[in-house]
């Protein structure tokens, strides 16, 4: 499959790494078409592996990633653009943290609303899945790291068929095994609303490698 | 000891009656001294199991704890006052849930504040622990009932040696076994921006039994 990964970043490197692993064509958008860190990785990751804008990233992907940081992700689905976004799923793994009043961070939608409701209104043909956000990348793609992989993910969106596609990644090809299905987009917000603890937490454990298990 | 619990709900009753059976004496309070709700749990519950007045609960208990609903806690604890809190340790377990816009709740205070800090910022010299706000009251003091009690509650506070003093009765009283201390009372941002899932995952799941475990 073809698909394209928004942000150069740990976090859209790690992805694309393992999808590229997983057998996919995986493009790395950015600003610019010249972006460094995407060559290097394009370049250690072999023919698979490409690079380009974010609007090459997004026709080229028929399936894409939200792997930028949240502040920049609406001007990064713009400049993509909505006729190479059109139809398309994305996965937003994106979140919402405002860092400008220091550590730990604060987040600059919440509440009453999310980052991924306010990328599904700027873009209504897009079908927004908000999943993997929870969690630090490394165990985005390899569940198994923490705790043999016994612990939960949450996804949600409007479009049930585009969910029923992500939920298969997520477990078929990356392992998860407790996948619950939150309903539609606006539940965003309380995953998002998860990160609050996820810095603490990070804070208090001095590893990113753990997750919240829902004990039932 | 002698233990107020502010606030004669569901929550209230609960934890009140737990602390009978531990062999505590309880004061259950409430806005008015005639209570009917009160009345009737005290004198289903025997010589240790009384009631009275918000004021007169505050003065009874070593320890307190609020149980009453987030909108009305800082007016609940403006009543029981100062001279009856000073220097006591608080547990509290509410939450800043705001049904108004109708379900799910969103939090009438959130991310760069909490509830747990008003209370602490109103009353300096009481030692508020922030703590259980996360599960329901089953749940709270009967944590075996979930997964055979293989999960995490958080606790927050200014006060190390409250901390303390709460994580015992935690482990030792209720039965939990994994007990995460976040740091200073602004923690409890984190956790009560947890309500958010959890009121989601009730939805999802047709039942208030589960809560979080950290996996790590």
């Amino acid at each position: 499959m073809k698909i394209g990964v928004l942000g150069t970043g740990m976090v859209g490197q790690t992805i694309g790494a393992k999808l590229i692993a997983l057998g996919h064509e995986v493009k790395l958008g950015s600003r610019t078409p010249s972006n460094e860190k995407a060559r290097a990785w394009a370049d250690e990751l072999g023919a698979r592996a490409s690079h380009g804008t974010f609007a090459e990233c997004a026709a080229f992907g028929e399936l894409l990633f939200n792997c930028t940081t949240g502040e920049a992700s609406l001007e990064v689905l713009a400049a993509a653009g909505d006729a190479n976004l059109a139809d398309k799923v994305l996965i937003d793994v994106s979140n919402p943290l405002d860092f400008s009043k220091g550590r730990p961070p604060t987040l600059f939608v919440c509440n009453d609303d999310s980052l991924a409701e306010r990328i599904q209104r700027a873009h209504p043909r897009l079908k927004v899945v908000k999943t993997l956000n929870t969690v630090n990348c490394e165990v985005m793609v390899d569940p198994a790291r923490v705790a043999g992989g016994d612990h939960t993910m949450f996804l949600c969106g409007n479009d049930q068929s585009a969910k029923a596609s992500v939920r298969e990644l997520l477990t078929d090809s990356f392992g998860w095994r407790d996948v619950i299905d939150l309903g539609d987009i606006s539940n965003a917000r309380a995953t998002e609303a998860l990160l609050p603890i996820w810095v603490r937490l990070w804070s208090v454990l001095k590893t990113g490698d753990f997750n919240v298990k829902v004990a039932r």
